[in-house]
């Protein structure tokens, strides 16, 4: 709830003993990532970005992507989104999003804020993901000055429900860019998933299906906090910078952000981490899958899994500690692994899923 | 300049051995807020700062303030003040500052973006402090609707040039305040530092003396990053938690904001490590007074020292790998001393001063 | 489209005899608003509203309403919408609207750049009407602070598809409005058209039913433009002045706003306008009910008529000079009367529909 | 002040007879242009611009400024002046204005809200007047990212204290533009009254001269209201329209904008009116020049005239009914002429200055 850090502990819910797979925000930092993080504690250093660990950081970006990216970091995907979102488009633009896109459902107007006004125009489509007709649909219903020019396709990779786009499918959506000369932003607060699900590289992902820029999570990856932001297209990039700035996402001590980066990108760790998410959520999904009173409600590509269970079955899970957020408006329920989810974890949710479907009436 | 993330190693100004004194932001983490960061990574929690940290920080907050304030945490001080001013005033009011306060000179229109256009009306005065008097000049300017309606008064404690506001000055500040039915917001970058100046408490300096809102630096004082918002009145909190969600400033991980907050407030850190930076400063002030070619700037009463120095002084001291700001229009030089400056560094400078003055023709 | 006032002329689509139906926006202004207008031009005057035009004007609104409501001037409607909303919350709450709203559907983003990022949540409903369940779902979906909190309900009346709230179903809707602390926000674009159906007075329809705020529209009415907003809680309009003049809404000259309205509000002319218009939509819709082919897709409660044409009669009534709008995936057209729709352009409309009804194959 | 409009009849200073100098916004609309907007009143026409009048006025100008720019409608000058300045540059750049400048001093931040924070750089200059040293000195004066990076020059012709630009000083402006890859902006509420003064084309004294984009002022020069934003440079008018309907000001009955506009474009009478209301300043300043007590406060190039008046002088003529205002911080007053202030006006003004002054203790 919203006033929860101004008031009391008591209303922290406790569990009995907490089981963490509402998110993969959940969870710690990684050993390499806190290995940098600390190693940059060790002096002083310049401020603003001006330090060797960013520049490194910047420079390994730029290797693992294969191109001469631009490359910044900000302090949340909630700033990371909306900044490149409205560094694409102006307050009379909009954007194209799922209408399951974090953009859209859980950002309270973020977008919207730091554009100043930019419309999200929202498309249903099934596994949570943007079609070619969707997109056009939106772009050629209207074209009067009172409907706000669509500039930007936003994709959220891997998705909401936890799919990923197929090459053909983010270059079907590129087709379509083109043809209405619209721009490609890339959500990836779970983009290490989509790469290590896909078995493609960071590059056949991103500029060379079309993205122009992409929002990369470390959080959500393994580290406290950090996201890069990677613009392939230099023009696009002009005086980011100073956008950054202003909307109060240049960090003074910005080694502290960057440095933990060289722990993921060091030895793909930001790969190895998302595959054992990956496998984990696989893990789970074989694991309950056929049983009895469960059903899986999107293919598991990532490292989510959404289940349909009934609501006492949610409701003795919740006794037993376990956290995760039930899907608006489809009774179901997400689990979502993360770099340190255990399989022992999970086969104890799998167990107490069992179980607790036994038991009820 | 503002595209180094995206450039090269190449353009890192490499210092022969580097002396930081730039500014306070330079330092790394002090060991006691490492402490409680390492504490709080040792397993999972809940995320958006539902955590224990947080509470425990938040009520920590309320105890050293003696008294019920709401109690809220951005990424830096460009949010932190410029989310606060934005909660005290619409799009059309204005905010009453000293010219050279950060908030019209460092921000790059921070305050401007998160308010959507509130003006700030910048009034000069000695020692880098408002008064009362230059307070009802610029509210009593105009009074028609042409004018952006002034709604805050917005001071520096400890200001931009190292002197500090007394009791006294504050609460003459309030009367002004309370005349013209403005609300007080304090720019705490360097709060711990004023308290440590005045040896008073913080509630003395603060709801004591009128202020609504304190944007306490714990960036400044120790930590990697995190700014902690404090409102004296609860109205004017009302829903900022969500402000801060859509303005990007919502940390997922916040217990690696709040838990090193815990390691500042426990045992008073926060104190002692400004306490030892205006030691630090002293020192250096006490060392240069007298040089001939050299002259103190403003009182030195936290740990800021302007000084004045030849042109050449200057790129001598640069050649030797020291960091320091030149002082716009001034043609002085600034100095700030850390929670982790030693006393062998400052006497270092002082002896390098010393002897650059020596040798310049 | 939108550049065509850069271009030249030969994109002007000529009609060969216009007949305009599709907006009371084609109309002139009405002989007794363009007296006034006159008459406000015998003279110099006091600029930005000091002069007795807009005085009498605004007291004249308060006599009307028969309440002490603040009266505020704007240019149109997109920005009276715009302002009220947004001073009716910050950029972090959302307003609850239907999903053929004007301001959702037809204002390229307006009410989200004026409250700087205020979402909206659009909600289905029959005859275009939002309902206290439909409200209420919105409102009760979520609680959390990812999800902008509602604080507005925006009710068109006379809605969109020409239809109107009774006095019952806006008390219903005020009940909801207090479970849930939300203000509540009317788009008067067509007010007058509401009033003239329903056969109440603006005070029954506005604040005696719950509205804190009204948008009335005279440019529909019968000015050349100029739209009245008036606020029912004098808390809701505080420095609602300096909103107008900062966001570019306050006229120099305002009496050639204010004056025009005197002649809509003296001898009720604003009334005897909407109910014209209203018995001339009814006369249309009286005279094409029961042809085949022919739909009538909405009650027909104001001065708005929307119709289900076969594609062929639509294209033969284009030729002949009829102007009218397309419903965006309906697949019917609408036709809007005005205060100088004559019986006799209506008659020839009807002739015109029932001899392409013929005529096709 | 501001809620005036809100409040009642008594608030209204009643002068003895009016004698309107305060503004050229006091005065009403020419024969010409009232004709053309009776003309748009005969009958029916399409909205938004789509009209004759609207494309026919576009093109007058495109003929009177001898170049194919882009033509749009804003209803006022706090509008027109912000939404191009919007259309330069992005939130985190800066416009360079005079710090005199009306988007400086008297807009309630208004250029700040349409651009989401854009910062306004003033700089002194005499006679009202940027100077090339002025811009340079504030462009190179910092190039760090915490300053907003400055990207527009905001010149004011003529200027806010009656002078005006002449050609060669607008060219090297030109050249300082060039230099820094600043564009230039023209706030043109005068700008009839410079083309008058100077005597030059409007062409020589706009793209010409190096001027992006000029703001030319309507209502000051005989309309009911409007302004003409009139882009020299296509790439910054990309979606142009857009952005004016986003913010409000787009008209639905354009017509009566534009139409009266051609009343002023045929036949110069645009430079006519202007041209009178000069002759009538220069017969102001020629009357006072000379009397003991009074002093010219800058030449007398345009409609305005500023006079150091004693203190009793001004009670005396405000007691005889003139209207004027005050010039902060410098004592003296400021009296305007219109295209309908008359010589007898101007004489009469005259006596009661020289009376004022003999009767004085």
């Amino acid at each position: 709830m919203s006033t929860s850090v101004t008031r009391s502990v008591e209303s922290i819910q406790k569990m009995p003993e907490p089981r963490f797979l509402a998110s993969d925000n959940t969870s710690g930092i990684c050993p390499e990532a806190l290995a940098w993080f600390l190693k940059a504690n060790e002096q002083d250093d310049l401020a603003y970005g001006n330090d060797e660990w960013t520049h490194r950081a910047a420079d390994q970006f730029r290797t693992l992507f294969d191109t001469d990216c631009d490359v910044f970091f900000a302090f949340n995907g909630t700033a990371a989104n909306s900044l490149s979102l409205a560094a694409l488009c102006q307050s009379y633009h909009s954007v194209i999003c799922h209408e399951l896109a974090h953009i859209e459902t859980d950002e309270c107007g973020g977008p919207e804020f730091f554009s100043n006004g930019s419309k999200l125009l929202s498309v249903p489509g099934i596994n949570g993901k943007l079609t070619p007709e969707g997109i056009r649909e939106v772009v050629t219903r209207r074209n009067d000055i009172h409907y706000p020019r669509p500039r930007v396709i936003s994709l959220t990779q891997s998705t909401e429900v936890g799919t990923v786009y197929s090459l053909n499918e983010l270059r079907a959506i590129r087709e379509v860019a083109r043809e209405f000369d619209l721009r490609i932003h890339m959500d990836g607060a779970r983009f290490a998933n989509a790469c290590a699900s896909l078995g493609v590289t960071p590059a056949e992902l991103t500029w060379q299906s079309g993205v122009d820029v992409l929002c990369f999570s470390g959080t959500k990856n393994g580290l406290a906090l950090g996201e890069a932001i990677l613009f392939f297209d230099h023009r696009l990039s002009e005086d980011f910078a100073y956008r950054c700035k202003q909307a109060g996402q240049l960090a003074s001590k910005m080694r502290y952000i960057s440095a933990p980066w060289l722990g993921l990108l060091e030895n793909d760790v930001w790969l190895s981490n998302a595959a054992h998410a990956n496998a984990m959520a696989t893990r789970l999904a074989e694991g309950v899958k056929g049983l009895s009173g469960v059903d899986l409600m999107f293919p598991v590509q990532a490292n989510a899994v959404f289940i349909e269970l009934p609501d006492e079955v949610q409701g003795r899970l919740r006794e037993q500690g376990w956290s995760f957020y039930t899907f608006i408006g489809k009774g179901g329920v997400r689990f979502v692994c993360s770099w340190n989810t255990s399989a022992a974890l999970v086969d104890r949710l799998i167990d107490d899923i069992r179980n607790a479907l036994k038991t009820r009436v």
